[in-house]
């Protein structure tokens, strides 16, 4: 099996996270990003959708979307489990997962990619070029702003985000509010469930990935 | 267990499908969007997010997110499976899944929320409300354009959405072609594979769902 991750990117750093939290390395190759290494015809055969990351497995099957990763990674080091173990675990961490990619995650990448001036042309990934929309960028970071009130309440009554163990929602919100610090977006000093989960999170060794 | 759908609702109509291929009836309510019974507090209680679908489990435990519902369901009801078996096409399941939803179904809701004169103030479901934002419908629109394309290349090669056996990926991929009817955005005649495959699933019985 191997990886294809962009150090640099918050996507593939979801599945970083993931591995390093299960201890496991793979073979590991960067993909240039900024060069457009993942816009050229050989990458597009691995992924048309031309997103890092992508696992490659010994057949030759690739499966890319960092969610799709981490499923396949669940399934061939089940420890520690980062998918939950009970039914009712599984789908509250798919829940608060699925939360925090599309209310979050979803929403830093619309606020970075309608803003930028080297993403022109570029506002969506993929193979399809889309022009910017300003509005959409302050509509993604008034929607981060949202998220993190959401994630400070929730954790005032949950250790971690999904309910007393550490998920792959974890990851996502991490990498997310991290993602969000690029556009000076931070918790407020009032945010305090926020801010002991965020400490928390940075003391893992994962958080190096 | 209890099932809160909207029955003209497209979000909701995931979880149903999949009820109806495992061949389970589940006791049922009705939330009423239009009457905007998912803004009031009774329904934030079981749903933050004030969207449908959700499951109540008997413990009281509430679920949303049509894909958490139905990770909880595939373990309830593991027959058939439609969400994979090995830890291979769990992972192809959950890529086109993914790809399925966020550059189909969301797109359909982008473009529909940010058109629909009735959606003003509303252009994201959930609890806050944000304008809508022309471009976005119009982004929306041909996104769900290339999405079509998408499909039919891949259904060139494949009987299903994410491989040789119907899965959830399916009928996400159907939820969505059909809801982007509402907005006159049909497969084009020369798009075989995408029609043939949209047949087949108009003739399962779970379509009526």
């Amino acid at each position: 099996m191997k990886f294809y991750d962009c150090k640099p990117a918050p996507s593939p750093r979801r599945v970083r996270i993931f591995l390093a939290e299960k201890e496991v390395t793979l073979p590991t190759e960067q993909v240039d990003l900024k060069a457009g290494a993942h816009l050229r015809p050989e990458f597009a055969k691995l992924n048309p959708w031309r997103t890092v990351p992508v696992l490659e497995l010994d057949d030759g099957t690739t499966i890319s979307e960092a969610g799709a990763c981490c499923r396949y990674l669940e399934e061939i080091y089940p420890e520690p489990a980062l998918l939950g173990r009970e039914a009712k675990d599984k789908a509250l961490i798919a829940m608060w997962d699925h939360r925090c990619e599309i209310d979050g995650f979803l929403a830093a990448a619309e606020a970075l990619r309608n803003s930028t001036p080297g993403m022109k042309g570029r506002a969506l990934p993929g193979p399809v070029g889309y022009e910017q929309i300003p509005a959409l960028a302050e509509r993604g970071k008034s929607r981060l702003r949202h998220f993190f009130e959401v994630l400070n309440e929730r954790l005032a009554s949950s250790e971690y985000i999904a309910g007393p163990t550490y998920s792959i929602a974890d990851i996502t919100a991490f990498v997310t509010v991290e993602f969000a610090g690029w556009m000076k977006l931070v918790p407020a000093e009032n945010q305090m469930h926020l801010l002991r989960w965020l400490e928390a999170m940075r003391e893992r060794p994962s958080s190096a990935a």
